[in-house]
């Protein structure tokens, strides 16, 4: 039996793709217009999933409402707003592409979940790049 | 190898949730407004996913106007346009929480289509809350 | 010279169509399975839009901090998880067509909103049936 | 550990569903409005993803720009405004279902891209109608 | 005082961009991809807007129910599944580009529809070019 | 007679809202998080409208093409992966808020259109919010 509950959230952020130690030609060469200087940004949508059992009493596999306050607490409020490189310490030495950024959020919602849940993160740059992060 | 096809159906339905021998004050402290006595609502976006082996012959893994046709029987026709908790058999004595939603509509496709597919479906109560479920 | 600044919210709703004065079988003959004495619901995707000059110094037609706290108090703190035609003063004698929440939406931001501002809403019943009203 | 980069794509196409060897009844009577000898199309939506490890170099799994370049040339070129009951090759023989399309570009893709990569074709025939096919 | 209340449809359908009388080489020329002699197709998505008074009986401006009918009977019915070039008598003779198919769609409307509303039609092609008709 | 052909298009850009010459306090309590010092970004998404006669030899109000070239040349390719602030001139002043950027992109494609079109630009900084100018 395989059941998991979904929710949506999002945060818009600045960043740059950059690898420390590379000179600038090696970054633009690698990383293209997305290592610009100066930054670019995103509307990042989140899709965050968790696997389970449901509580047969109240039918819920989790109470949203928590799960809500679980994704504000540790990606909204620090992610939102805020540019990556610059400001979020994970990223001080950690390229902030999404593949990282998912793993990121993946690892911050790990520590805060019951490990009964497995967990999903479903992370879109734009709608046209997203990635999927299972653990 | 691993071909599923999927079809999206929609219904409109009312519903609370409420768990029946506990207090209002009890289903209001666990459901928060969702418990609302006098109902609320939803629009319902089902997505219904089939895998199996393709029929060499058709290039179909299923006939998807069958498909669709089974789904409004078993979940369009009854739910559409109803109150989950009063007019919807199964409900009458269980929460009608999305992830219970998602699995009496499993239950109900699993009786009617071929062993031979496997099913899932995925139920989004809003853009912001869905659930899969894989049986 | 023409600016309209948009802001999109949600409430999710029970509610049936009836005209009151009306028999069941007359109602049922007009609004069809929208009359179920039982209620059935939406998920009501809402878009604000004001029109009117922009501020040449902070580059704001109006801060949208605003606008959203205003429609949060008017529209979705009243209309969220409630059943429209029992809970909703507006239409304890109004027929809560997708047309008259519209309108009254409307009404009840015309009150809160500076004059200077030309408003439109645009009410989404489900993403096939929508309105626009501008007043 | 699994992490998935998707990329989306699309390509505009005339096509019918149609079996050699059928006579116009039979293929009219098993496939329906789609058999139109004259040809029907779509606007399909191709999500291409791409499993495997993070590079701790550069921190992508693929750069995306390479995985655009590779849809481009196998799918986008190929079938963007074309008919592929005549015009792709790969149809003269095969039944143009959505099913056989998904099974058609995850071969092409295949043949491109690295080994150590799984891929998963998503294929939207509608916004109603779609495939997902992993190998 | 301004109401519009609208109604989404589709169709799929094939078609090519042709002006008779010109040659294979100015066909090319001008209209590029989009006039391939075997035909290319789209899933179009249709918006179609009533402009009113609202009916004080019942709250409905007009009864979707029948709009959703007539916009089957003049829209669906002929359109879908079809090669417009050939098989819809309104492009024997006129060029489908989504311009020329909004119109098309507003004049058959505007035959059906009581002269009481305004009629506007919003076709979307692709998700990416669309239209907007108001006679 | 009102016709008008829409285009989309979309760029990724860093920004803050700041006006020159206020304090970071006053800067902070007018702009909020939207005024951080780092900057943070956006996918703004563009859908430019054109209004206008049809050609009746093409049964085109415009080539998309065309109309496509040219937000490419004056939007998407000096803007995207842009820092706003920093690296684009019309801002150097200006502030880049929703409204001021939508201006300025009307203002760029008004010297570039033939005057025989109306312009209109809807931008959405995020789903939630957007804005639409005519000129």
């Amino acid at each position: 039996m395989s059941l998991t509950v979904y929710r949506r959230a999002h945060f818009n952020a600045a960043h740059r793709l950059y690898k420390e130690g590379w000179s600038d030609e090696k970054n633009l060469e690698v990383f293209g217009k997305c290592s610009n200087p100066k930054y670019h940004g995103h509307n990042y949508e989140l899709e965050v999933g968790l696997s389970g059992e449901i509580d047969p009493e109240t039918g819920f596999l989790i109470d949203l409402k928590k799960l809500k306050e679980i994704i504000k607490e540790e990606v909204e409020d620090p992610f939102d707003h805020k540019n990556l490189n610059e400001e979020v310490p994970e990223f001080q030495n950690l390229n902030p592409t999404v593949e990282n950024i998912a793993i990121v959020i993946w690892n911050k919602l790990r520590e805060r979940l019951d490990p009964k849940y497995d967990i999903s993160v479903k992370l879109y740059e734009t709608p046209r790049n997203f990635v999927v992060y299972n653990g």
